[in-house]
């Protein structure tokens, strides 16, 4: 491992030997529905509670993902979670049978980027030969936690974005010739006062903007250089303003950049208004999508850049602005 | 850094260079009152809400640590932050000015030592040359949150403990001949089917004893090896509860143990019942008391194993069980 810059961490060793997502019906239903590794057919995912559904799919998507790996949870050395759940329970109760070490994250939408980071660096640096990072989450417990209760039926705004039904969990380990993680930049909090709960990608598209202009500045690359460039998840009000604050800076990202809020449903056909969003989100698309693309080296070198909304209903029911957050990786194949 | 075991990993280089407390009211009234960096004179902190007020007693401990340690919030590389509050506001309110890269964690009580674990990880391998662990709890703000509104004035169990006010934070860096982490132990989410939410203490001491357990197993010592076993926070319920479970795996750690919760407040003169809790309690004994005595060399070789409740206020109401989690250093002076 190298550091680079102020923010970047370059590695040499970390490899995603294997991923996998597992996602509710509407997910399924959506553009990448073939792709994901386990489609439920109903939300409810077999359990009495939407939180234990969560929990269930996060437990769905490391299974897999082991399983893929050709492992035993008892051969992964430690497990970096997190989700969007009040004391992250989505994490706690779907990987509490796992009986591995456990490091709980909290990072909003940004945690799958965060939970692979420090997995990578525990795998560079010998604190772990085999790393796991998994984060959920799911669009009927969010609604309860932050917003209102379903059966409520409250109209949406249109740049307010659907919470993904979903989880994905990625196995960090040393392997040869498979997709790896070549650097990451870890995101300072970035709070530029937006206030409105309902338009999460005008909060986060700042601090996305943050973390990609450290990236470029401290590796001295610029957007060219790579295939694409992955938000997740600003949908469609967040991704336009992210590159227009590009723009500003004189970084045209327009033709490499996409969303996974953008990618996951059909806006029109689904009704998701500005997209989706959510911890499994992003974690889903990269964990189904990308990486699995990539081991077929149809993309060699991309960043996935992973935002995340820092506040809770009682801070934006002070007052409160919008503390935002963005950790990127990038990828080679 | 050397793996030992299958759940430790030994340093030979981060220092812990600084640490501070900042506290309220009750806490500053209480016998390590005279210790503390900075005692508030009321638990408002100046500030309009519960919430700001524990941000603000965050801001305060991570100040106060980074001027003992000599450096600007610039000069740190990373914070390893987290909170019990919702979304962890705590932390990303406290620490946003920081503009520093921020790693959020979510581990309960135990979070002061996953956040000093992660941060000698990446001290020790070069990720950062100073790195933060922060973590903040706040009486009014938790009970609110957990519990009932403070005017409620409802009764509590005698088992219940005393959610600290209170923050500490330290800087993890390279230095000569100060207490260093000589190694940490990732603990495992243990889940003996606790489900009595007034009964922390119950439901830790299991994933303190499984922590412990694994120390001295992968690392060949004994509790007479210690001379201080310092966990937190089980308060007096758990604490005897952990006594008990570690004898009947034959090992007595009934002369070394100690616990936060249960120095932080004077029990009975305080109406504290089981002890104090929350992340600021750990965190504020350890930074304002257990570091600077180890300064000074009266403690030589110490275990800090901080516990933490994973459970939430709706896991509680479906009738849940707690799933739980100690994370365990072994700092040498």
């Amino acid at each position: 491992m190298e550091r680079i810059g102020k923010n970047t961490l370059s590695f040499t060793r970390p490899r995603i030997v294997a991923s996998a997502a597992s996602v509710g019906k509407a997910e399924g239903e959506g553009p990448l529905g073939a792709l994901f590794d386990t489609v439920n057919p109903n939300d409810g995912v077999g359990c009495a509670t939407w939180e234990h559904a969560e929990a269930a799919l996060a437990s769905q998507a490391v299974q897999k993902a082991l399983s893929k790996a050709g492992l035993q949870a008892s051969e992964a050395d430690i497990a970096f979670a997190g989700d969007l759940l009040n004391q992250c329970v989505g994490s706690s109760f779907g990987l509490r049978d796992l009986n591995m070490p456990f490091a709980g994250l909290y990072g909003a939408c940004s945690t799958m980027a965060l939970a692979a980071a420090l997995a990578c660096v525990f795998v560079d640096r010998g604190a772990a030969d085999r790393a796991l990072a998994c984060t959920s989450s799911h669009f009927a417990s969010a609604e309860r936690q932050f917003r209102y209760p379903l059966s409520y039926g409250g109209q949406r705004t249109p740049t307010s974005q659907w919470t993904v039904t979903g989880s994905g969990a990625a196995v960090i380990a040393h392997a040869d010739d498979l997709p790896h993680a070549d650097a990451v930049t870890i995101g300072k909090i970035v709070d530029m006062g937006v206030n409105d709960i309902n338009n999460m990608g005008a909060a986060m598209a700042p601090a996305a903007a943050d973390t990609l202009l450290t990236f470029f500045s401290d590796t001295g690359t610029k957007p060219e250089d790579y295939e694409l460039i992955l938000t997740g998840d600003l949908g469609f009000v967040g991704s336009e303003l992210l590159t227009e604050l590009m723009k500003r800076e004189d970084v045209d990202i327009s033709k490499q950049h996409n969303d996974c809020g953008k990618m996951i449903f059909e806006r029109e056909k689904q009704d998701v208004h500005a997209g989706g969003s959510g911890c499994g989100c992003s974690a889903s698309v990269l964990c189904s999508y990308i990486l699995p693309v990539m081991k077929e080296k149809q993309y060699k070198n991309i960043l996935f850049c992973a935002t995340g909304a820092l506040m809770s209903t009682v801070t934006d029911q002070q007052g409160g602005t919008i503390p935002s957050i963005a950790h990127l990786i990038n990828i080679k194949a």
